[in-house]
């Protein structure tokens, strides 16, 4: 099997986790996990959203977040930034990095982000441009490449424009996102074998959801691809707006056991994060739903 | 990606799933079960175990179910036999296959079977011998093929040595199994690249726990050396002895979702199979662990 040797965790527990959890977390409990996050060997923390209160109640403190964790040197501290004023914020926040976002669909574009895909693309720009001449790293997540919840199957070519255009702004990396947690590895391998046409695959990471339990074969097939950048969230926090109930990011822990036992390295250290998983789960107030946690929760093998 | 183009399922949750849960189930209930499974298009099950009920009492009514079910044709009904006294059992059932088991290490083996796996061969000799006779067919189980919980990792030397004895005498089918979920798609691949100098693919199933969550990638694996055989149970019934509250055989549903997502043909209904599923949860009094039925349970995608 033709796989990379090394792979690259990045944790967005903290903003795509907390954000699809209902129980609110004080900012001194944040502040703690996101630095007990920093000790696990993580290189890369997307710890809030800088959008406005009323959208994410959960992430109204992020600036205060952000001011209050220990920054660890060697780490990048990324926030999500929906606009202008976002970015403001962030620039406040001294983040090191800023993620615009935007899908693939329009409809899914037009309900999360309230503007048509023409009308995100300057909005975007501007935030970039702005982020660039600030010396921050941009990363863009694009949703819905792997399927709409309103629209259902989404066209390549979709995804291809938007890719471009983002890219063409200036972005440092690209964060492919199978929002509804539908890709199998057969479209893995056809999105990512075009996409390699066109963009080099170390500006490419993928987002998987695991709300049908395929996240794991994706990122299997993707590393087949030759893609080694995965996002994912410690415990499998979070869940899927559009799945009630159902998983949420591929849980970093179980992709972390899964590239260990493969031999692929990646730096973060498991008993390390799984301490983190007990602190945030006790904060939480339930069980994660990954098959470490559980394992932890339970008793059995860790 | 080159793949087989159609995948067989081995339901083995009346078997495998149902030995690991505490809760009694009723005969009418595992017969009426079993019935509801052979209207989905599964085409084998493993409807019970003959051992002694000591050792499982939840499945000490097995002649009863297997003389209650429908008989669909066109399926296999299958059951579980440690020794002589079981295949006495089995034919008196009227069986149309029945399946040996032992492990790949020594010392899950003694404690499984209470022999060494030397003193394993003979019995399983003179009951594959008699069900041949009784033109049963025998599918045989090798458990701990990649990983013990007492010995830990386990050689490929031991898997060949029993798979050879096996095979000599005169199985039809072999079932390669994780007993304890550590398995990962690059050992996976070692296993099978391995197996198939020696053996037909076709004579061989794949039987993943997911006890870590790694069961689809393993699935992908085998699919992509060639194999094209799976055991699964519905909803991921039963759990790991070895790993207290983790997940159990790979669930028939969410693998059912990958495969036919990936464009493989199976036969199996996945809106009946859930059905199948929220029979036995209800009797089970609690919500299965797979994707799917999470999903069926909190009213979400389906």
């Amino acid at each position: 099997m033709h796989i990379p040797q090394q792979a690259i965790l990045k944790e967005v527990g903290p903003r795509d986790g907390l954000q699809n959890e209902s129980t609110t977390i004080s900012t001194d409990d944040k502040v703690e996990w996101i630095n007990h996050l920093s000790e696990t060997g993580l290189t890369y923390i997307e710890i809030t959203s800088f959008v406005h209160p009323k959208w994410i109640p959960q992430l109204s403190d992020s600036l205060q977040v952000a001011k209050q964790i220990k920054r660890k040197p060697g780490i990048t501290y990324a926030a999500l930034v929906p606009n202008q004023k976002g970015l403001e914020r962030a620039l406040e926040a001294d983040m090191d990095e800023v993620s615009v976002f935007m899908s693939a669909s329009e409809s899914h574009n037009q309900y999360n982000i309230n503007k048509s895909i023409n009308a995100t693309f300057p909005v975007l720009q501007q935030v970039v441009s702005e982020a660039r001449a600030a010396n921050k790293s941009v990363r863009a997540y694009v949703s819905t490449v792997f399927g709409c919840p309103y629209e259902g199957e989404v066209k390549l070519e979709q995804t291809l424009r938007v890719c471009d255009r983002l890219f063409d702004m200036g972005i440092d990396e690209l964060s492919i996102g199978d929002t509804i947690g539908v890709a199998n590895p057969i479209q893995v391998e056809n999105v990512l074998t075009t996409l390699e046409r066109y963009y080099d695959k170390n500006a490419i990471a993928l987002h998987f959801h695991n709300t049908r339990g395929t996240a794991l074969a994706n990122v299997l097939t993707a590393l087949q691809c030759g893609y080694a950048t995965f996002d994912s969230a410690l415990g499998g926090l979070g869940g899927c707006p559009y799945a009630k109930g159902a998983s949420g990011n591929v849980a970093t822990d179980d992709l972390l056991y899964m590239l260990s036992e493969m031999g692929l390295t990646t730096e973060v250290e498991l008993p390390k994060l799984l301490q983190a998983g007990e602190f945030i789960q006790n904060k939480l107030k339930k069980s994660l739903p990954s098959h470490q946690m559980q394992m932890v929760n339970k008793g059995g093998i860790t």
